[in-house]
């Protein structure tokens, strides 16, 4: 059963890129709901609700390059019950003309319920670290390399935020 | 059931909050284990199990104010059976001189499953978004207040990565 679950799970993750891929508003924002709440990579810092979040879709689609592939990998689901989180690497790879979108994989974590018997997303997550030694983001190049500045320079300075 | 689960999982995360102000690494590691899987809000993007999790911790704990409050707000959490996860704000604030860590709360997400009859912690991501013109992370200094960038400015210019 939990399997099951595990593979519908997984199953929505890629329906989901392959809506993005597709730039199909209704595939990328079906199972939004409307208290969902998104901790976005780029502000605000939250959307809340399945139209704002589909506003935010509307608002960003015009930036992403005119062909592309949505990109998963490091897929791992857990699931009991009504319940359900995931997380995964996401990446956007043009096709053709190079674009910056490409630069980059993101960090992402999907939060499910179970409603009425489908599931829904209550909550997601998407993020780059950033240096806090220059508050600029730490890009995502290739996932394989776990690489990090050098933040024995930091000192205790203005921009050594700890954490 | 669930309510009595959805309190304990407030109470674990209250707990290490207070154990990051009592600078307790037991504590504020306690519940991690070896496979945890966590996005951290800074480099590197990924840092996996609780003894690498623990050496973060030390190694950052030095760059925090000499005394600081941990604080949280809008706590969410979802519960069924064994797997639960839970979203929330979290914020240093020093106590008496300034310190750079005050200036912006941080978005928390907390992946939980009950091994062994103890919750765990088997995912954990940590973020602030960027500004996707500048690659500049975007403080959240008063969640109540939910600003982002004149996106309208960034066309389609070396910056704007869409998402």
């Amino acid at each position: 059963m939990n399997t099951n679950d595990s593979d519908a799970i997984r199953g929505l993750i890629t329906a989901w890129a392959d809506a993005i891929t597709a730039r199909d508003i209704d595939g990328i924002t079906g199972r939004y709901t409307a208290d969902t709440v998104l901790f976005d990579a780029i502000p605000p810092y939250k959307t809340i609700g399945r139209s704002a979040i589909r506003q935010a879709w509307i608002d960003c689609l015009p930036h992403f390059p005119e062909r592309f592939t949505t990109d998963l990998r490091d897929v791992v689901v857990q699931v009991s019950g009504d319940v359900a989180w995931s997380h995964f690497l996401l990446h956007f790879t043009p096709i053709g003309a190079e674009h910056p979108c490409g630069q980059t994989w993101m960090r992402t974590t999907v939060a499910w319920r179970r409603r009425s018997g489908a599931w829904v997303v209550e909550h997601e997550h998407v993020s780059l670290p950033f240096n806090p030694m220059t508050s600029q983001t730490w890009f995502i190049r290739d996932p394989a390399v776990v690489d990090m500045p050098d933040f024995t320079c930091a000192g205790d300075g203005p921009n050594a935020q700890g954490r």
